[in-house]
């Protein structure tokens, strides 16, 4: 029988192949690499196949697979939730930042950099438990809109990613998010809008502890910093979650170099890509200069590096799906 | 060819149901509370049944799917690490429990208990990258013999338990191990011996720094507790790893009472066992009184929770493959 399986789903995967599996990508360079990429690395007798348990592909969040301007989809969570929890922290009225986000004024509550946003997102993402605070993101992400574009965040994703992502599937990658966004906000709707169940998501996270409520289990979600999941630390947490090495990772930003440095640095076939958001009239253009997503180092180092470098703009027909 | 692939599928379970799934297990009630639960969960229509990307179980390691006795084989391994390591540490022949472990004074040595075990652990595991410590591990499992069955220590895993695993994974369940062993010191071996990729491995750890070494990126493994995944942190890295609670759970001790705990006070069906060690002629007879793998609380309240008790000595044919 097993021959049987392995004949259909031989078939399917030529189906697949038949049928444009990137059709929301321009020909071009970066389609080519990552085509050619898993043609090479699947195919029987390849100098360069790897077996299946090896394949492993990871994906910045943020700017990689959906928006990130014009600041984290997650502070908009936050921002959110400052004004839900406002009733029963009065205090925050008189309190920078939460005094400036109360007023609507983001960009005062925003001055205080990533130390202030840190400080929001403990006293927004702590005090439930972890059953309570995934209700409370599901909610979000089921309501709450895009200011510019108003839609929900959630389809704010890439078509040309979520089609690499479902590729990759059909060709045994197994498909995991490496994000420095918080992984209690992001396993809610993941398995939805991405395919990727909650076991192959990774990201920044707090402390979590665990006591009996009325004889009843909960894990409880203190103010407390567990795991920062970006730049050096995206290797850190490849390895303490998946314990292998990916070889493929899209990234956007500098916070990714890491992760691309260290997926290229191992032995064999390895694919490295860097989403550039050059699209300002489509999605948003910045790199060098930017606040969010700065990409200055990956786009200076990528051609020597052999790192492929995605332009929205030229290699992406559709943002949106 | 979609409905090809799940009617082979649905073809292939059906004869996989048709001959025993569990061979090595007697017929008797803990045998039918895992049968009865896997048929439930998987059949169509059943009011149980259970959407597979639900279908997450999770096993303790030490006395679960391998021995303990007569002491945890990670300290097998550090011991053998410490006798190693000597020539480059004088100091360690002065230096206990160091000095004892080189006299073969495996009692002295343990005497320390858990924080002398800590520190021969920190001393053994650290000072090199992970990419050394996976080969220094693998050239381990691969030489080292347990000193009174003369198997390798990977021979000593449990039969029954081996088919308990494929048979749900064969019934669409994604198998992890939870274990308070070190989360490195498992990976190097689990896919070969259990089928379970290190994307599946929880444990404790110590922590990594990513850093260039002659501009190569490694991780420096460093002599600083990451997490001990041990009672109450079972559920908690549970959730860090998985991010969804598990439906059936498997342990041995009191250390896996909380995971068990977790898993059944989740709505649906739950599933819970434990392995209990009263099998002195084939393997070891220990529970409430001993040193390793003590268990007391699971025992006592098994049974008002709906936990199914293991015999070693009743329920399983054979114990070794």
């Amino acid at each position: 029988m097993k021959s049987l399986v392995v004949i259909t789903l031989a078939f399917i995967t030529a189906s697949l192949h038949a049928a444009d599996p990137l059709p929301s990508w321009n020909d071009g360079a970066a389609k080519q690499a990552i085509t050619a990429f898993v043609t090479k690395t699947t195919t029987d007798g390849s100098a360069d196949f790897v077996p299946p348990a090896e394949r492993i592909a990871t994906f910045d969040n943020d700017g990689t697979l959906w928006g990130e301007q014009p600041m984290y989809f997650q502070a908009f969570f936050i921002f959110d939730r400052i004004k839900q929890l406002a009733p029963t922290h009065p205090e925050w009225k008189d309190k920078e930042p939460f005094a400036s986000v109360l007023k609507g004024d983001l960009k005062s509550a925003l001055a205080g950099g990533e130390r202030a946003l840190l400080e929001m997102a403990m006293a927004t993402h702590a005090g439930t438990t972890t059953e309570e605070f995934e209700k409370i993101v599901s909610d979000w992400a089921n309501t709450a809109k895009h200011p510019k574009s108003g839609k929900h965040f959630t389809e704010m994703v890439y078509q040309p990613m979520l089609e690499v992502l479902a590729y990759l599937r059909a060709n045994g990658f197994k498909t995991f998010i490496v994000s420095g966004g918080g992984i209690e906000f992001m396993r809610p709707w993941t398995e939805k809008v991405y395919g990727i169940p909650p076991e192959q998501v990774i990201g920044s996270s707090i402390k979590t502890k665990f006591e009996l409520r009325d004889g009843k289990p909960v894990l409880a979600r203190l103010p407390e910093l567990n795991f920062i999941d970006d730049k050096e630390g995206k290797p850190v947490a490849i390895q303490q979650h998946i314990g292998r090495r990916p070889i493929i990772a899209f990234g956007n930003s500098d916070g990714d170099f890491q992760m691309l440095e260290w997926t290229t640095a191992g032995k064999g076939p390895r694919l490295a890509l860097i989403v550039h958001h050059d699209d300002a009239q489509r999605e948003y253009a910045y790199d060098r200069g930017s606040h969010i997503g700065k990409l200055e180092k990956g786009l200076d180092e990528a051609p020597q590096r052999g790192w492929t470098i995605i332009s929205m703009q030229n290699d992406w027909k559709s943002i949106y799906p």
